[in-house]
């Protein structure tokens, strides 16, 4: 195949991210949303939210680290955050998604987001630490504007919240104020998110 | 509102283009794809086909530029691309629909991006160029993926697919070559799109 016959491919196969359902309902709780939708939502909040990330970042590694952290699940599927039995073997998955589907692209390129996938994973440098905010806070947010409902039906304890968030403060320490503030606090006193 | 509750709101209405449906199918034809969707693909083009711009594009710009290029639609819909009545209404709405959507964000940022989609809409700029040939060129892919699905339904002669893009190749010479040979030709000996 030509370069350019790789990267349509490429893009021809991460199409099937429309279709890796998420547990995140809209807003209005219609129905919950997918890999390809959440990714777009990361990579706009990036666009608007910069300004709030803890140290100097490059917006577009975030931005493309986001639009690009969920490929992984068209092998692998999405990992729902507080199952804890498939986020055991989720590494390993995940692992043998990314050599396979980034390596459809031309070389310098499927190592160059292999790469990227793999800082985002490793959450150590200023860009991975945002994105893991926004990955984070997204879902929050519509869990929220949906009153609670993907909380509620799995049955969410303010501990699953706290532990799944030990790392957000580090990416932004003005996102997880009004994170507390705005979305766990009301919805502790709604009954949403379990006190525990 | 304090500044990042008015960026939040930002957020949570545009996750409304989840629910803006386009006439572009899915590479499975199951289903028809939403703005969100077309929009994380487009970006996700853009860093893949960067280096096929005519000219010297900022890549973030582009990247951002494709994002929002369809925030319009909340409140406009989208103007299906052969809708020569729709078309002739399409600025109006989408202009009142830009002037309410992007003044949720604070004014600095209402500024800027409805200056980006202005941008996007005038396609003078290389990025704005290179935007429009993702955004004509990814539909595209999907209707020959889909074995000609949207273009059959439509009736779609292949006049109207070189009108709609007698700018592409002024984005980019190499896209619209491998569109011209890999997927219009093809399609137009399936009989997909119809010879005028």
């Amino acid at each position: 195949m030509s370069r350019i016959e790789q990267q349509m491919e490429f893009m021809r196969e991460i199409d099937g991210l429309k279709q890796i359902g998420r547990q995140t309902y809209l807003k209005d709780g219609s129905r919950k949303e997918n890999d390809a939708e959440h990714s777009w939502h990361l990579a706009m909040m990036a666009l608007v939210m910069q300004e709030y990330a803890n140290e100097q970042i490059d917006l577009l590694r975030v931005v493309s680290m986001v639009l690009i952290h969920d490929v992984v699940e068209l092998d692998a599927g999405d990992t729902y955050a507080y199952d804890d039995a498939g986020n055991t073997t989720k590494r390993e998955r995940e692992v043998a998604a990314a050599d396979r589907i980034f390596h459809i692209l031309p070389d310098d390129q499927a190592v160059y987001f292999r790469d990227l996938w793999e800082e985002f994973e490793a959450e150590n440098t200023a860009e991975a630490k945002f994105a893991h905010v926004l990955d984070n806070i997204q879902p929050m947010m519509l869990n929220d504007a949906s009153d609670g409902k993907a909380w509620r039906e799995h049955q969410v304890k303010l501990s699953q919240i706290l532990k799944r968030n030990e790392h957000t403060q580090n990416g932004s320490e003005e996102i997880w104020k009004y994170a507390k503030e705005e979305l766990i606090a009301p919805n502790m006193k709604k009954g949403n998110i379990i006190r525990d």
